[in-house]
C-alpha cells in the first residue's frame, strides 16, 4: 500500500491510528539506545578469556628476549605485528600497533600531517591558505568532527552501491590541489554498509590528483565484521597503490575494538614502508611504546588470523537475528509504503535508513522523545547538515532483541507518522 | 688526593696505571647499558599479580553499571580517577586517565596547544612568530625532543639544589611574551635528584608572566618514588596557582609507568576544571575513551594511595642497593679527586654526576668503547648541548647489581683518565 497514493482522508485515518500507536508507546517510557555502534554484553563475553593472558603463563618476554612489561617497541610487539599484518595483508615493516583507538591513530595522522605534513609533503598542510577533504557521504560522523575541528574543508561525495561517486571524486581531486586527502569505509561501510568494489579501490589507488601529498584515510573498520558465510571480498588497495605507481597514497587503519574489546583493543595503522618511517621517527618522540602486554594478550588469545576469523563468527550469531530482526521489521512495516529505503548489509555494524526528503530529523525527534535514543539525523554527513534530511543510522548491535524489537516498531511508527504528515502537507 | 695538586710526573703515573685497567676492562667484551631510567626485572615481577584482575573476579561493571570493556569514559574509569587524584592530590574534577604514557600526554598538550591554543589562548601557539620553553637543565631529553620536534626555542635555566633558578626565570617569563612555558620535574628530578622547595614552587605559581597563556608543565615522574624512609615533600602547585591567582597555569602529569609497568601503566593529567574541560573536549574527538580495563586492573590491585606507597617500599628496597653501591664507589673511587661531584637523591631514577668542564663527552665515548652505554653527554641538555660538557646522567636501576659494580668502576676509571689527560692537556 503506497502511502503515496492514499487519499487525504486514508491518510488522516492512518495517521489517527499511528498516532495513537505512538502515545501508547510514549507512555511506557522506555529508555533505548540505539545511537552508537557499540557490541552488546554477549559480545564482550566472547573475549574475556583473553584477559586470563599473559599471566596464565606468566612468560612476559617476547622471542627476541624484550620485556613486554618494559618501555620499548614504539610500532608495537613483533609478534603482534606479525598477526596483524597478515590481517592487514602487507608486510611486517608496513605497520605499526597502537593503544586500544584506531580513531586516536587518525586523528593523530591528520594532526601530524597539519604540523608537519606527510612524507613528502612539500609543507605542513596548516601552512595552506585551505585543505580540502572528500567526505563520501552518509559517513561516520566521527570522521567529519575530526576533519572540521582541524579546519578541513569537507566536500560531501555521494555513496553508491559499490562505493563513493568515482567520476566526482577523480574530476574534484585532479582539479584542487588543496583537496589533500578522502575518509573511506572500504569495507560495509558505516552506516551504508557497502563494500567498494575492485573498481572503485583501482580508481582511487590510480586517480591523478593535483596534490602531490594525497592521502586516502582508509578506516577498515569492519574487515572481519561478516554477518553472512558468504563476506564480502575487498581489494588489497595498498598493493594497487603500488601497482599503480602511487605506493604512499594511503593510510590503513583497523582495530580489534569490534573483535576482542571496545575499550581494551589494538589499533593499528598500515602504509607503505615511506610513510610507516616517518610516523615512527614521530612516534618515537611521542612515546617510548604502547601497551605491549595487551598486544601479547591478543596474540596469546588469537593464534593466527584463522582463530580471528572463527572467533567473529561467534560475533556473527550473536548479530545477525538482531539485523535480521531490524530488517523483518522494516520490512513489514515499511515494506510496501514507498516511505522509506534501507541498506541490507552482509557485515558491519549498521543499516542506513533513508525516508522521505525532509523527514528524517523530525522522525529522530519523535523517536528521542518516546525514549528512543537514535543517533543525531545530519550526523553521517559533513558538518552534521543532510543536504536531503533523510538518513538515518541504525545501530542494531546493543540493545536485546526484546529492546530492539520495541525500539523498530515506534521507529516505524515514527517515520510513518512524519511520512503522513509530510504527505498531508501538514 | 685531589688530582690538579699531582705533579705531571704523578699524573703521567696514574694515567698509565689508570690505562692498563681500562683495557682489561675492554678486553673483557662487557655489553651493559645504563642508559635509560628503566625498571628492572625484579621490579617489574612486584606487579604482575596486578595482571590477574579483573578476570579474577569476573567483574567488569563499574559502580554505575558502565561496562569497562565497552566504549566510553572519555576522561577514564571513575574509580581509577578517584584512586589516582588521591595520589595527584586533586579533584576528580582535575584529572583525565589517558593510557600507558604521560609522554604522550605531555606530546599531546604541546601538540593541542600549538594548534588550538590552551584554554584562554589569545590564539593557538603556532600562529605566533616564536615560542620559546623555559628549560631547567640538566634535564629529560625526552622532554626537549618533543620542544624540538614542534619548533619550540629552549631556554637553558641553571638548576639549583633547590630547583631551577627563579631569578632568571621570574626576569624572562615577565619581560618576553613568546616565552609559553617551562618544563619541570618538580620531585627527584630527572637527573639531579632535586626535589623543588616550598618557596621555588610558590614562586612559579605567583610569578608575572608576558604571556596570558604561559603553562608550567609539571612532570611529576616521581612522585612516590623514594629511597628512602624520610621522603622529600613537594608542595601542591596546584594549590598554589589557585592561591596565586593563576589557576590555569599548571599542567600536572604523572604515570604508573615506574609503579606497575611502564609498558602498561596508566598515564594521567591534572590541572583545573577550565583546563581538563577545555582538554576534555578535543579529547572526545580524539577516542571514544581509554584503555579502562587496565585502569580496573590498577583499582583492583591498589585499593588506596596508601596501597600504593607500601607497593613503593618493595621498588625501593630493590633500587636502595643499587644506589648505594653507586654512591659508594663514585665516594672511594673519585670522592678525594676532586675531579667530579655527584648527586645523593632521596629517590627518583637517576645519579647526575657533573666531571670537569669538558669532559663528560670523551668519558661517556671511553665508557662505550669499553661496553658499557651511558646517556649521550648532553642528552640533558636542550638540543643535545651541554654548554659545559661536565654532565653525566647515571641510570643505576636496570643492570644487576653485579653489572652495575663493574659499569661503574669502569666509569670511574674513565672520568680519571679524561681528568688526567686534560689536566695533562694532552
Amino acid at each position: 500500500m503506497d502511502m503515496a497514493k492514499l487519499s487525504r482522508e486514508e491518510l488522516k485515518r492512518e495517521l489517527s491510528i499511528l498516532s495513537k500507536e505512538y502515545e501508547e508507546f510514549r507512555s511506557r517510557g522506555l529508555k533505548l539506545d540505539m545511537s552508537r555502534g557499540k557490541p552488546c554484553t554477549e559480545q564482550l563475553e566472547l573475549s574475556v578469556d583473553m584477559l586470563a593472558y599473559p599471566y596464565r603463563d606468566k612468560n612476559y618476554k617476547t622471542a627476541s628476549c624484550a620485556d613486554v612489561r618494559n618501555y620499548g617497541m614504539t610500532d608495537g610487539l613483533p609478534e603482534a605485528k606479525e598477526l596483524f599484518s597478515k590481517l592487514l595483508e602487507v608486510s611486517t615493516s608496513e605497520i605499526i600497533l597502537g593503544n586500544n583507538s584506531s580513531l586516536s591513530m587518525m586523528y593523530d595522522a591528520i594532526s601530524r600531517a597539519m604540523t608537519f605534513g606527510v612524507y613528502g609533503s612539500p609543507e605542513p598542510w596548516s601552512r595552506l591558505p585551505k585543505v580540502k577533504f572528500l567526505c563520501p557521504s552518509p559517513g561516520y560522523d566521527r570522521h567529519f568532527a575530526i576533519t572540521e575541528l582541524f579546519n578541513i574543508e569537507m566536500i560531501t561525495i555521494e555513496m553508491k552501491e559499490d562505493g563513493p561517486d568515482m567520476d566526482t571524486i577523480e574530476k574534484l581531486a585532479a582539479e584542487d590541489d588543496s583537496i589533500k586527502g578522502i575518509w573511506c569505509i572500504p569495507k560495509y561501510s558505516n552506516p551504508t554498509g557497502v563494500t567498494y568494489s575492485d573498481e572503485v579501490v583501482d580508481r582511487l589507488a590510480a586517480m591523478r590528483t593535483a596534490a602531490s601529498d594525497f592521502r586516502i584515510f582508509w578506516d577498515n573498520a569492519y574487515i572481519v565484521h561478516h554477518l553472512t558465510d558468504k563476506p564480502d571480498k575487498l581489494k588489497n588497495i595498498l598493493e594497487a597503490c603500488k601497482k599503480a605507481g602511487n605506493p604512499d597514497r594511503v593510510f590503513i587503519f583497523a582495530s580489534t575494538s569490534k573483535i576482542t574489546f571496545p575499550g581494551s583493543g589494538v589499533a593499528m595503522m598500515a602504509s607503505s614502508e615511506s610513510n610507516i618511517n616517518q610516523i615512527k621517527k614521530l612516534l618515537g618522540i611521542r612515546s617510548i611504546g604502547p601497551d605491549k602486554i595487551n598486544q601479547l594478550r591478543h596474540v596469546m588469545f588469537f593464534s593466527d588470523p584463522d582463530s580471528i576469523e572463527q572467533h567473529m563468527k561467534k560475533h556473527a550469531a550473536i548479530l545477525k537475528p538482531k539485523f535480521e530482526m531490524v530488517l523483518s521489521i522494516l520490512d513489514s512495516r515499511l515494506g510496501d509504503r514507498n516511505i522509506a529505503k534501507w541498506s541490507r548489509p552482509n557485515g558491519g555494524y549498521f543499516i542506513s535508513l533513508d525516508t522521505l526528503p525532509g523527514c528524517a530529523s523530525a522522525v529522530v525527534k519523535m523517536a528521542g522523545e518516546a525514549g528512543v535514543v537514535l543517533t543525531p539525523a545530519g550526523a553521517t554527513f559533513p558538518y552534521g547538515k543532510d543536504p536531503q534530511d533523510c538518513n538515518i543510522r541504525i545501530a542494531p548491535t546493543l540493545p536485546p532483541l526484546e529492546e530492539l524489537k520495541l525500539a523498530m516498531e515506534l521507529l516505524c511508527t515514527c517515520i510513518q507518522i512524519v511520512s503522513a504528515r509530510k504527505l498531508l502537507g501538514t
